[in-house]
């Protein structure tokens, strides 16, 4: 049977995650049983709501269970099978974990997804093509629902989420402003994502003058926004709101570590006549197809172009990990492991 | 020509309003002119959002002018008319203002309107079969969108919006909390206006606290809220929501007095995939007749039998007001002024 390198959650953060949370320990992988394949994992997608998952708190998924596999999505290939669903050599994305291989039963719906390499390349299906691109689709058309002209911003702005709300609010006639931090960002989101504008937040010292560079940036207001980080973001970007907003809310980066964020003026709710909503959208598998399929159009017509940072080796996630926590990586967040 | 005494904005609040920010001052009605009507009030309406008005910020009305008589809902008798839409006689409801008489251009749509006072009491137009309890209805049936079963919190209970709140929603098989402040209040509450449980917010210390109560009365967690007051019980409610909660917001007492209330925890609003959404009801005019038609079918079979608190005479007003904003009236605040 295969080596499997594995990393597991030892214990959990107190405050900010640390590399001591993490443990990597080598298994054999187990024999298959009927129905089960064997996944030889390609890539690994590293995402902010792991870090929730850390805590021993509630939260929309049940926490990470200590001494077990740290989950995640992956793309990879089967290697051995013994169920009729898949055959050696198929491509497929699933949830294999910080793993190297995983065993996977085959029947259970959702479990392993096959997917076609012709247009897309493999990683893209954790990313623009996969949860984080479908996460930005549902906000957009399901919370948003941008009408043509009106102008609409995205914290995280050259993520896996930001690069595809990008590309989908400009297919419908969007002005799109992103918040991203640090020059380079900000220059790749216009130059190569599609921004009309980006705004570095990490120029701007408080929330004052953050909406005020908001302001400008967005001279008719902001109809729209997609919420990824919270906190001063969040705070400076309701100034701007024009009555009948809508903020889609499907994570807030700033809030995974240490204490939470308040808001500090939730009136401006009342006042702007704002509608603010959560999702989780794994919960919405329903609309996956729809969304899959345009985001797969955005890609093989060049429209959608994500960024990737690619980490090499199992050995180097937890590291990848804690950069991505603190908008170290540049682009959607993955680990090579092959 | 009759004397109007009338009450101005003299000057606006720098923190708390105060006694003086008003000025009582007393002129003649002009002569109509052709198309207005002279309307004698009988009532005039003490509602939480004119002390937004009262300054001078972004808000979603325009400032209440200095110098001008303070805006506000009225019922009275039409004494005289240079219109054909009204004769004297009728009684009517409509925004004339902290004063004795209005004179209305009566084409202008909305300005006033007839009602009826064979089955409801002619006070109650301000309130239950008013901007009140509309307010209620909509944020019952257009944010909250209960099913039977459910469980619904309102804070500010035995307010005019409170408790057709409680009436709209016990029709609709939902258990009904209220959130207010005293023993004499909640006593009122479960024994007059139908709440299951009603919860005094005086006897909790802090959000957690509060938190515990509404726990141990909401058993199945809180499928919507109904928020009028904002700060700690608003903190307190989004802790007990179930996924999938939905949160109307029309006001936020408060906020109005003083400086900004956070919110503490806003990454409740994704854990919990919570919809959260303010609304002035003045925007939706489309949906009064609904509205106030299920209204006064309640009211006239005594499902709906709202409180009021009566001030005597215009000069009275100011007073009354300020006590509002501090939750010391016991049900709709009304000023007499006949």
């Amino acid at each position: 049977m295969p080596i499997n390198p594995q990393i597991l959650l030892d214990n959990r953060p107190t405050a900010e995650a640390t590399l001591g949370n993490f443990k990597l320990v080598t298994l054999e992988t187990p024999p298959l049983q009927d129905g089960q394949v064997l996944v030889r994992h390609h890539f690994l997608s590293l995402d902010p709501y792991m870090r929730g998952r850390m805590n021993d708190a509630k939260n929309y998924t049940a926490p990470q269970p200590l001494g077990r596999v740290m989950g995640g999505g992956t793309v990879g290939e089967v290697v051995e099978s013994r169920s009729p669903l898949f055959s050696p050599g198929e491509l497929v994305v699933g949830m294999g974990g910080w793993q190297t291989y995983s065993v996977v039963d085959a029947a259970i719906p959702g479990a392993l997804r096959k997917v076609d390499t012709r247009h897309v390349p493999l990683p893209y299906y954790l990313g623009a093509v996969g949860m984080p691109g479908v996460t930005a689709w549902y906000g957009l058309l399901k919370i948003i629902e941008p009408l043509p002209g009106q102008t609409l911003v995205v914290s995280a702005a050259t993520g896996a989420v930001g690069s595809a709300f990008a590309a989908l609010a400009k297919t419908r006639g969007c002005r799109v402003v992103g918040i991203a931090g640090g020059p380079a960002k900000c220059q790749y989101a216009t130059d190569e994502l599609g921004f009309d504008v980006c705004i570095d937040y990490k120029q701007h010292a408080d929330t004052e003058a953050l909406s005020s560079a908001l302001k400008f940036a967005c001279p008719d207001g902001i109809d729209g926004y997609f919420e990824n980080v919270g906190g001063m973001v969040l705070d400076a970007v309701m100034l701007q709101m024009n009555a009948f907003g809508r903020i889609a809310l499907c994570g807030m980066i700033a809030r995974y570590e240490g204490k939470p964020l308040p808001m500090n003026n939730p009136a401006l709710l009342l006042t702007s006549r704002l509608k603010m909503q959560g999702f989780i959208v794994t919960e919405h598998l329903d609309l996956w197809p729809e969304a899959l399929q345009e985001l797969t159009m955005l890609v093989a017509t060049g429209k959608l172009r994500p960024r990737e940072s690619v980490a090499q080796g199992l050995a180097a996630a937890p590291d990848a990990f804690l950069g991505l926590l603190k908008g170290k990586n540049f682009g959607k967040q993955l680990v090579k492991l092959i």
